[in-house]
């Protein structure tokens, strides 16, 4: 029996949810009595991302709820700590599906990605929450499949200082593409332009409505928009689309927390200037894992691309740290650190 | 010299166009003075579209505005009486880019497409503008290519007693799907039942929301959604839409007369349930023109699929029929037939 500091979904949130409120931490005895092929994690790190606020609402969903008075979960990366697991043996660096928790059980290892050499890896545990991990997958397949990026072409990216928007400005700069970007603050405008070498960058808080600040930023118009944010966002964006532009529709976050959606009038330029618009879940992309893999891992070992991370220090800092997300005050991959290796 | 009775644009309309008001009835002489491979046509139909109200615009857009003073334009049917042009020799009815107007002398004969045996063909003139020209077209190549049908899905029509509509939900059940359309009277929604053999149809202004009518008509959610209409119908859609659903984004006639553009609100379905929208403009798959003839030929000659036009007598009455025709008066291909053969 140990005790188990977990952070435990109170209560549905309507808009921003709040630390103490919605998540709180409770620390529980958790009864350890592995079966055949159970595993016990100490874990790591875990993941703080975007879709779990779209768990935190009682209504079908393409994930299942968060139940109330459960510990929140999503991806962390732990060690195995007690195994009957041949597979997974004491010590196994492993990735998953765990709990915003200390401790978790994962019944027949469910889902558990050993990562092999990570002691030894120069590459932090953390990366595979991040650039390595669902969000840098995301980016990776989701702009080469549905954007298609062609040399020469311009694309936009909004949330662009964020987990997968960083690692999407990258890439569109190796595939020669011009990049714009925006986001919230002006520091991370600089790292935008001085440290990711986007072409343009803005601070969609600032200086004009976002199409005038998009207008500037790519006075050419854009072939391609990632698609974070939606919202006005989205509006400015197809405002400025050019002909058979594409819009990868990857999230929608400035959506995710109000009751008072906004209302996108200007979706008659998809038909007339012959726009395609694609939304997809990580996870359609399962079958690019390998060539992420082998692609990424070589650009960070290479230091072809860098990242950023935002990392929280310790369970009792994850409910803040996760409303904080959705509020843009994360600087890069938004993860909670929960123990040393 | 001849007498030359033209539908004259005089105006930009902001909301619904006025007869008389935006678009007025003038007689003007025509100097007939053909140069080498010119042709004086003397019109037979012409077509009314909804695409025309874009062109009635002082802004740039997909297709050249209308210019103040001048006919409107558009595709017609057509008897040489006069030639400089081998291939266009008097006597030959042809479809092509026309004037709303009695007589049009076309330089170079540019765009005349001939229609062989027209004369002594069983298919009326007419349907060279509807369901065997522009409309025809677009349904049926939109729907191939963007709708990506597979038997036993479900489609939603939308203006579905319209041109474009008509074509697509037959051939929608000729591939084997359930059919669901809207239509704004009762007598059009009969008609997609009884004559077009429609699963389910509903009158989008009766019994409740567009979105309660389209649940109780597609109670298993939609695959496909061919757009002709946009706004709060659009909406509708993607709320039932299923996973992996696709919108054939051809048009949205709702929001062409209108100051107050509708905002859609429920866009994250297309991130959350992996929809693609696409847009295009008919003249994207004139490669399927060939197909399209000898398929949708072949289906009306043996009577599989039947089609509707509603047909406005003589030049006088075109400026109220196409504004008719924006505002749903129209039941079928609306057509203006200016002379016999
Ligand atoms: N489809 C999928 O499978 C999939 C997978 C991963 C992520 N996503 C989506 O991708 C997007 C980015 O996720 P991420 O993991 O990379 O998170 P992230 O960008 O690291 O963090 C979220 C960021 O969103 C921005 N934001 C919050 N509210 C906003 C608003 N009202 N307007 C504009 N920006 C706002 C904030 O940055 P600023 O300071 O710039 O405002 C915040 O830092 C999210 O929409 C997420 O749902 C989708
Ligand atoms: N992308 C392309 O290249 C292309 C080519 C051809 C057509 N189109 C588009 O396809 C659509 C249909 O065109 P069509 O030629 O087949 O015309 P149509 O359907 O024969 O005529 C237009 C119809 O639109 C409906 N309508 C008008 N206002 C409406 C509103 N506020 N809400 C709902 N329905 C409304 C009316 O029918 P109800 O009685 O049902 O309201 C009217 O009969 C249009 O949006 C057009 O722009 C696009």
């Amino acid at each position: 029996m140990v005790q188990n500091k977990s952070a435990i979904f109170l209560k549905y949130p309507t808009e921003y949810p709040v630390a103490g409120e919605h998540i709180d931490i409770q620390s529980k005895e958790l009864t350890v009595e592995l079966e055949d092929n159970d595993v016990l994690l100490r874990n790591l790190y875990f993941s703080l991302d975007p879709y779990m606020r779209g768990r935190m609402r009682n209504a079908k969903s393409y994930v299942a709820g968060f139940q109330i008075g459960e510990a929140m979960s999503g991806y962390g990366v732990s060690e195995v700590i007690e195994s009957k697991n041949d597979a997974y043996p004491v010590g196994t660096i492993v990735s998953g599906f765990t709990g915003w928790q200390e401790y978790s059980v994962i019944p027949g290892a469910s889902g558990l990605r050993v990562l092999p050499g990570a002691r030894e890896s120069p590459i932090p545990l953390s990366a595979y929450l991040g650039v390595l991990g669902m969000p840098g997958l995301t980016a990776y397949a989701s702009l080469k499949i549905i954007g298609k990026p062609k040399a020469g072409e311009t694309i936009f990216v909004s949330a662009a200082a964020g987990a997968v928007g960083q690692l999407v400005g990258q890439m569109g700069k190796k595939l020669g593409l011009r990049v714009v970007g925006s986001a919230g603050s002006d520091d991370k405008v600089d790292y935008l332009i001085n440290e990711l070498k986007f072409d343009a960058a803005f601070n969609y808080k600032k200086n004009g409505t976002i199409l005038e600040n998009l207008k500037r930023a790519a006075p050419e118009g854009i072939d391609i928009y990632y698609e974070n944010v939606g919202g006005e966002t989205l509006e400015a964006a197809l405002e400025v689309m050019k002909d058979h532009g594409r819009v990868i529709a990857c999230g929608m976050i400035s959506q995710y927390n109000t009751q008072q959606p906004y209302g996108i009038r200007n979706l008659h330029h998809i038909v007339s200037k012959r726009i395609v618009m694609q939304g997809f879940i990580a996870s359609d992309f399962v079958g690019e894992s390998g060539a992420f893999g082998k692609d990424v891992g070589s650009w960070l070992v290479n230091k072809e691309i860098i990242y950023r991370e935002d990392v929280a220090e310790g369970i009792d800092a994850s409910p803040e740290a996760f409303v904080g997300m959705l509020q843009g005050k994360n600087f890069g991959k938004a993860v909670v650190k929960i123990a040393d290796l």
